[in-house]
């Protein structure tokens, strides 16, 4: 079945979406070599990224396949500009995706819209949309990572004006054929068409938010659905973003529109696994993290905490991991819910298994428990 | 067989390179939605550019899979900006054709480089290099048609300004992996690094030229291999090109380089089918941009001088294909021939059949004579 009128429309199927985001897609072996070693042999012998695996390495699209058979709603693709993550190219990495699956739908996690011309993230996403039969999403951002804003040109001072004033050039290009338009940060548009058009009627397009309530507002205003990462603290702090979002989508007019929370998540067989399993690739990515942007080092005290019943984590046991999705829905009564996976050094097996577990164990008591309570 | 140091090297295995190079890629029904028809609903319903065409419709990734099965060498998309030409996105479009194809080569014909940014280009291509095991490649123009250029904010005063200083600067992307660079139509790069890098050594880079000499001494000058497009007119006046980027080679110190000729090609059973079946869309293709570039209307009698012995177009039956080819390569000494096929207003049954004669009666003869030949 084909969702042609956008995806949003299964907030009335009372369901909860769940979808795998793989938002540090990194190589095996690329993070060594980022750090200076150098050991492009093992670099190459070690991509698999590719249609034939012909070793036991698992892929991107393996995982985006497994995901598929396992009944999961969408796969997401990050976009970075570093040595260490590696895809900069969302499009280009779902479209391969595309060719694996049938109906999983496909969104970028996020395109970093602030650094990148809304012309060409339209024609690419437009071109997976043709080539997936209309299974192409964009989840717009501001952006985390900051590396793509010198890579292209762009002054973080501008970092809000850049991001507004392209959403706006790419919601045009999606509800006009030909563009008249004229802006600060690129070349103004004179009754020119973006082409191809898109197999949906309209490429849906998702802003994802930090934690700015401008952000929020803005989405509202626009009409747009909201991805809200919830990547640290509590989840309970973010209902008032969640009720600002409502309250302002009603006062600009506009009827409720999906919201989807995105989460950092590992899943394994028992709680201790999981977190003994997760917290040193954790660690190893936030400490790095961390030492770019100023923040104190990681504690497993402080990590433990986040992934206690009230934290922002769902690291833990598929008992454990459905109890906090219960709870944020309780909380949030969002329509999606994006497990976030880092691949960054975690090992692609462990990624595997954690989808699989999510697929089977978590997915099946979710949709039951909601479908439950939706009807009571 | 993974060919690392570049294609080139199959200079010395003393082949002709045979590929298909799909010029105009087109949605069945796009070209009549462009015309004003609007019937949106006939051109989703024609849209099976897809992993699983359910339907009989044959699709671009069908067509290069059908390219690999024959044993042709490499597949080509070209990007444009229209309503009636659909791949804007060659990257997009070719990592899908990746997922279904293991052995042949994947390259853009032409990435218009003169309104692209180099870092994104490399980007592109090489995640789809990632993702195809080193099958990727660039064919770099300035651009044959110009929609692209008011598009993305780029002046045609510029033209080969822009292509000479966006080439240098994918050039240095793809030789260092932190960039220090300036120039006039593209923010500057202090030491940043672009991501991520290829599979192969280095990436492939091919400069596409019509008929400016300029454009061929820039190659040899910059130590490319060569793509010649033979649109028109007769291939004899291409050997002074020719001579000129072996003699300019030499002068600049480079060793000789392979040589690519781009030609319009349909082959049908006959040579007066093959007429028939293809002069229309070439009529119908040529007076559209003719009237667009203010050149005199095509006539049949002029298309027939072409598809003659000594003419520009390989049209004809799979005996005028080889015959036609081996003249060329008696007078060019290329390395590499691709068959440019038309997709717009021609039907995919009739471009596969095209595909299919080339791959099995064209091209085994096409490789018994120029082994004999080279072993003469």
């Amino acid at each position: 079945m084909l969702i042609r009128k956008g995806v949003w429309q299964m907030r009335w199927a009372q369901r909860l979406v769940l979808a795998c985001v793989i938002v540090w897609p990194c190589l095996p072996g690329s993070m060594a070599r980022a750090e200076g070693s150098d050991d492009r042999q093992q670099l190459l012998a070690s991509v698999h990224v590719h249609s034939t695996a012909s070793t036991g390495e698992l892929t991107i699209d393996a995982l985006a396949e497994r995901a598929e058979q396992l009944g999961l709603d969408v796969f997401g693709i990050g976009e970075h500009h570093r040595p260490d993550l590696i895809a900069s190219s969302p499009a280009v990495v779902l479209s391969a995706i595309a060719q694996r699956t049938n109906k999983i739908r496909l969104t970028s996690a996020v395109t970093v819209l602030s650094s990148d011309d809304p012309v060409r993230v339209f024609q690419q996403f437009s071109t997976l949309d043709l080539l997936s039969n209309g299974r192409a999403e964009i989840m717009a951002g501001r952006g985390s990572f900051i590396e793509s804003f010198p890579l292209f040109g762009y002054d973080l001072h501008d970092y809000d004006e850049l991001f507004e004033e392209k959403l706006q050039l790419l919601l045009k290009i999606r509800s006009e054929e030909n563009i008249t338009w004229r802006g600060k940060h690129r070349a103004a548009l004179n009754n020119q068409g973006v082409y191809p058009r898109p197999f949906q009627e309209k490429l849906p397009v998702w802003i994802a938010v930090g934690g700015s309530p401008n952000s929020v507002i803005r989405a509202a205003r626009l009409n747009l659905p909201l991805a809200i990462a919830i990547i640290g603290g509590m989840p309970q702090g973010f209902v008032p973003f969640v009720d600002l979002y409502r309250k302002s989508l009603n006062e600009f007019g506009h009827d409720p529109l999906p919201i989807g929370i995105n989460s950092p998540t590992y899943i394994a067989d028992t709680s201790q696994q999981a977190q003994d399993e997760h917290w040193p690739h954790y660690e190893a990515l936030f400490s790095k993290i961390g030492k770019e942007r100023g923040w104190p080092p990681t504690t497993r005290h402080q990590y433990e905490a986040q992934c206690s019943e009230k934290g922002a984590l769902l690291v833990g046991s598929p008992q454990q991991v459905i109890d906090k999705i219960l709870y944020e829905y309780e909380l949030l009564g969002h329509d999606r819910f994006l497990a976030q996976i880092s691949m960054s050094s975690l090992p692609h097996e462990k990624a595997m298994h954690s989808i699989e577990l999510f697929g089977s164990k978590v997915a099946p008591v979710i949709r039951r428990e909601i479908e439950s309570k939706n009807k009571n």
